[in-house]
């Protein structure tokens, strides 16, 4: 298993290419709720989520090892294909990306504008054969989303940051869709703050964690599950993954009006475009807050900005901020 | 007329208690537009916009002058509502905002969150009827929104800052509504950098300060204009700050369509809430560049970012996002 030595030399290895990214807080938020709560906001990482830095550290980690490919390929509708057609060009690597055809406008010209090429499929199975067959091609090297050694490591270099940005937290909490994240954040946590507890939360409507949590092995979801937290609607966590997310503290299942209410709060007190996956994490938040007896500080991962024209129409539909939190 | 000292004595003022906002730029933007264009993310200052300088400042410069209030009131129904509310509150001022019962919801939620007592009243004009009679008690001191001097030197703390943080500024570009920051941001920038040109931006629905300048002579819009920077919305400039005003390189006239393009692109490319008040001071930058043969730097004042839910439904309405920036 990795360690957090793991995710020292990955933050070493991306130092000079991913941001540093800020911890802020809402002085009213903290008054409502009576409790410090800190934003660690990847929402400001280069391609607008904390998926650059595992994608940057996969990739780094081939060349300190001698391995740089010719070319490497991804298949993602999301965050990740634009973190690998990114990453891919800070080291000069060409990047294909398979992408189903319905993935949003902005998504592919986003990707595109990293420099990428986009190979667009008829639908998410097809771009999963695609990217395997690609992969068997010599010098070819495939960056999966989540369920891989460097990118875990990658995404644990996030709360490494922010937790010798501020200190003593109590809890840190973060959104799963594969786990990556999650896990990168359990092995430095653990490490840094032996304490400090971790807690995920995922969209109800997309809980295969919390059930392969349950059952201890792990379920796949039988549809694509209907939520506003794209992020997080991979249908199973991957083996690699679910090792760590056994390790965690709890995981929250989060309704959707809950996803809307805190994305449209977040945004509103942080002034910061905060994804709806991302939401996720301060419902449990909350959720925990509310039995806890003393004082805490807790730490939530901003996961990442990213949210297309219908999304925001589907976000704003409704008005939850005459409701203010409270404790 | 204020001079350079003014602002740099305002600045030493509100340091303790305004936020040093950062600059931003997007890599992407920069490559699409072919020149360096730089953010003054005032939407990340208290209260969500630069209007918490110029109240601070207002009040501090009070208590220097041995002229503390028991009392500070205001008529808004915007940004400056909770600007004076919370500057009042760092000094421990009772404050009174009186603002017109159709005054979003959630406006006047943060005004009250910030300790302020609120007077809502049957419409603008009752409010300003009210917030002259108040004025009359003693030790009651009124803040107006922007035809103040030291309100006007707060306001230029922001581009005073900003070009500390970015040399060699070609241009800064800010919105106008009664003339309060860009007065400042002139003051400030024709005695850092003499050179760097000075361009005012607002809605062609609510060109009243072009129409001015036209005219040389302040106008009067005839009716509540029709605009969805809801920043911009005032009446008519000020007579301190229109002779400010007067000394600007250029003022732009924005197209609605045009301020929500830019919302959008802006949001979406810095991961900021941007008021469209702000995106106004984008178009007139892409506006200028076209006409442009070298490449040059500039700097925009990104004035706030508070944003509800109403307009965020119009301002996602349509997307834009699909097509792209640019030069």
């Amino acid at each position: 298993m990795l360690n957090i030595e793991d995710i020292e030399k990955a933050k070493e290895r991306i130092n000079n290419y991913v941001n540093k990214t800020p911890v802020l807080s809402s002085s009213l938020l903290n008054e409502w709720i009576g409790h410090e709560i800190f934003f660690k906001a990847e929402c400001l990482q280069k391609i607008g989520a904390f998926k650059a830095r595992g994608a940057c550290n996969a990739i780094s980690w081939l060349i300190e090892n001698n391995e740089k490919p010719k070319k490497v390929i991804a298949n993602s509708s999301g965050n990740h294909a634009q973190a690998v057609a990114w990453a891919a060009r800070q080291f000069n690597i060409p990047a294909t990306i398979y992408m189903p055809a319905y993935a949003s406008k902005i998504k592919i010209q986003a990707t595109n504008a990293y420099g990428a090429q986009i190979e667009l499929c008829e639908n998410r199975n097809v771009a999963d054969e695609k990217v395997k067959q690609a992969s068997q091609e010599k010098g070819t090297c495939w960056i999966p989303p989540f369920n891989h050694n460097q990118v875990i490591a990658g995404q644990g270099t996030a709360i490494y940051e922010a937790l010798n940005q501020v200190s003593d937290i109590d809890a840190v909490f973060a959104p799963c869709g594969g786990g990556g994240l999650l896990s990168g954040t359990l092995i430095a946590t653990r490490s840094l703050s032996p304490a400090t507890k971790v807690i995920g939360a995922e969209p109800l409507n997309a809980n295969d964690a919390a059930q392969s949590l349950r059952m201890n092995a792990i379920q796949k979801l039988s549809s694509v599950p209907d939520t506003i937290a794209d992020g997080a609607m991979t249908m199973a966590v991957g083996d690699i993954t679910f090792e760590y997310l056994k390790m965690l503290d709890d995981m929250y299942e989060i309704e959707e009006s809950k996803i809307i209410y805190w994305t449209q709060w977040l945004t509103h007190l942080l002034k910061l475009q905060v994804e709806p996956t991302s939401a996720t994490a301060m419902d449990a938040v909350a959720q925990w807050l509310k039995n806890q007896k003393t004082k805490k500080r807790v730490m939530v991962i901003l996961s990442g900005g990213n949210i297309d024209q219908t999304t925001q129409l589907t976000l704003w539909n409704n008005n939850y901020l005459t409701f203010r939190p409270n404790t």
